[in-house]
């Protein structure tokens, strides 16, 4: 079994800085840290240098929409509904093949690899495709098969989306990189039966289920129109808080009574902080989560409305934005956000053995370079993580101890085919827009 | 004199995108832009290529500390006057001397090059020194003097550090790169009086006034109790909101009817959005201050409390916190935020030719590659430069028509040897901590 030993100048290990250690790895997973600073301590490992760096866990982006970076930037600046129904959804609508997703993740893949993301959590359509690209990019990936209760090109309903998730779920159950989940959309397009339905087949297959939940702030008045609840109220009573793995994205509009229940219940929850400020729909009540008890982790969105997938930039937004909500500069210190970024993203997918480097877990690190201008000097490593570093400073990205980007360089995929292949694409649907 | 035209793929002339044309300059100076996507447009032109690249004015940084950089990280999640009083003052008083300031300003010469800055303006001591780093390193920059009521090593008190900026401004009347401004540093460390007397001198020198303004929100009730009035009554009374030339940093606290006062007045505000949030200070009612009728502009502050001094990122910030904030999608459109970053900030400081693509104006510009994944694909790049971009996808810094980062390398500075001695003077400050 190959011996790796990692030195850095700082490594984030069991949850604190270490400095001028290696990083002890076997094979694909974690042996430990060895603290002395000279060969000694690494004797018998096959050594590589990282000088002027610090290893942390990989990043964990708890709700992505991988296959829409080809809509980057394609229609901003406009309000949640306006942009879904106007633009995103025709342009799915008009554009979507099996083409489009695999080359979209593609692209989507290698800007997390770029980015130090090492998992993420997914939900889209044409699972299948993306779950591929996942397993050739050498990412992890809880990929999610989305549930709507009316047809569209990819299933004829929700008893059809379910089927594809259970075929999805045989397929891939023997792969350590890919887990499967089952994405209800949201409760504007879901109806309460199919969500008792989610629910059902996720807890039968020990299945993550993942979905929107609270975006935008007429979600409540329209749900108590036509249901007579709020949707909180729904994935209560069909069960979902309750099941063994469930996260819910956003969360934005609670009010102090369901941040009450889905702390109690230690729900997880993908924060999107920065597509929630662009498509105005304001900030999720993160104190007021955390503090209840609710597990907090961090999401991006989509690249459409975000506009890229970049854990780094969204960790320094977390922890700035909600310093100015509240008016407390100790609020959401760097190292919650970290914690939040990392392990606390594990622990909501429910995935093992990552998101934290210790002895056992899965050789998931990323190596960044303290190097650049707006890195130095040194004082505290993981506040220059959260508050300094951008992904570019990302040197090298490590997923079961495979190396997925050398130098910037990315291994598993042909970035500039997968470039040119997105700006055909965008060409395509500029021209017949 | 020189005739250079440089081709991209976007430029943004006279605030709007330009596809694939040239941008002319002559000597130091904008001659226009030829849209002749082939060299017969450029003709008689020293053709440089950037492709896959946009050309974006220069950013405006418009309140800075730049020798604090060598601070960055080191107090961080502390309330504001935690941070200062306990950390950053004590610090100041015991490492500063012109060595440090020398060398740390090299640093934030640096920094702000390798993120697109080509004019700061800067509030503090030992002004000299980070003017003289300004000139070497090609950038412009207002240079301010700090003045306090009481002494420092600096200074003996008001009318001393009052007569080191008439000094400098005599020294640097005739260099145009250099501008000199004077700078009560804040309501709560200068009195009214004083207040008044530089209001006085910046009127018969023409020279900026720079100052803090209503950051905090103890600074009301500490002044009432002090004065019987606010610190925006007394910035009035002393006139300073009526001064040709002056610009006031962060104005977060402020009540409806200041808001009215400094909107009819068209005051300059230099908004610095992280780092009031870093600092629990929340957020300054931007979109009622723009209604108003006041020039907003965009300031990262040090990077002891922001962390960096990066001005895509502060865009960045300010386009999705206010869209938040208002609930508003179409709040702070990209387009606004860019404004507010490059020709907002050159009118905000009294910085003529400068800020804005146009003939006539002085070649101050960046080059911004669209290359990355993170970029790819591209419909819109003012969008992409808002949300999407990195500073590190900034290739080339011009400044007067000379090129001062090729391809990321810095041409002025010896980035490894000021590296090197910021690592040193941290290593000090721990080491005596």
């Amino acid at each position: 079994m190959k011996r790796k030993a990692y030195y850095a100048d700082y490594i984030y290990f069991e949850g604190k800085i270490h400095n001028d250690c290696y990083l002890l790895v076997t094979g694909d997973k974690i042996q430990g840290i060895s603290n002395h600073a000279d060969e000694e301590g690494a004797s018998g490992y096959d050594i590589e240098h990282f000088h002027n760096s610090a290893i942390f866990p990989g990043l964990i982006n708890t709700h992505t929409h991988l296959p829409m970076g080809f809509f980057r930037g394609m229609a901003d600046d406009l309000p949640l509904m306006e942009w879904l129904q106007k633009h995103i959804w025709p342009a799915e609508g008009k554009w979507l093949s099996e083409d489009f997703v695999r080359e979209a993740s593609e692209l989507a893949a290698i800007e997390m690899i770029k980015s130090g993301t090492t998992s993420s959590c997914d939900m889209y359509f044409v699972s299948d495709i993306i779950a591929s690209v996942i397993k050739t990019s050498g990412l992890k990936a809880v990929i999610g098969v989305g549930v709507l209760d009316f047809p569209t090109k990819f299933g004829t309903g929700a008893e059809d989306y379910i089927s594809k998730a259970s075929d999805l779920y045989l397929k891939y159950k023997d792969c350590r990189q890919i887990n499967i989940s089952l994405c209800p959309h949201a409760p504007y397009t879901v109806s309460p039966d199919t969500y008792a339905k989610c629910v059902e087949f996720c807890g039968k297959h020990d299945l993550l289920l993942h979905t929107h939940l609270a975006e935008a702030s007429d979600e409540r008045p329209n749900a108590i129109e036509k249901y007579g609840k709020s949707t909180v109220q729904i994935m209560d009573e069909v069960g979902a808080f309750d099941l063994n793995k469930s996260i819910f994205a956003h969360c934005v509009h609670l009010t102090p009574d369901e941040i009450e229940l889905m702390g109690s219940k230690k729900v997880n929850i993908a924060l999107n902080i920065q597509s929630n400020m662009k498509l105005g729909n304001g900030f999720a009540p993160a104190q007021a989560l955390m503090d209840a008890g609710a597990n907090l982790t961090i999401g991006t969105d989509g690249a459409a409305s975000n506009n890229d997938l970049d854990m780094i930039s969204e960790m320094q937004t977390q922890a700035l934005v909600h310093k100015g909500v509240q008016q407390s500069a100790t609020a959401f210190s760097a190292d919650t956000v970290l914690r939040m970024g990392t392990c606390n993203g594990a622990k909501g997918l429910g995935l093992k053995k990552t998101g934290e480097l210790k002895r056992g877990n899965m050789a998931d690190f990323i190596v960044v370079s303290f190097d650049e201008p707006h890195m130095t000097p040194v004082y505290n490593p993981v506040s220059h993580l959260v508050y300094s570093a951008k992904s570019s400073d990302i040197t090298h990205t490590y997923v079961n101890g495979q190396c997925l980007m050398k130098d910037r360089e990315v291994l598993t995929l042909d970035e500039t085919k997968v470039k040119d292949n997105a700006r055909k694409w965008a060409q395509k649907i500029k021209d017949n827009k």
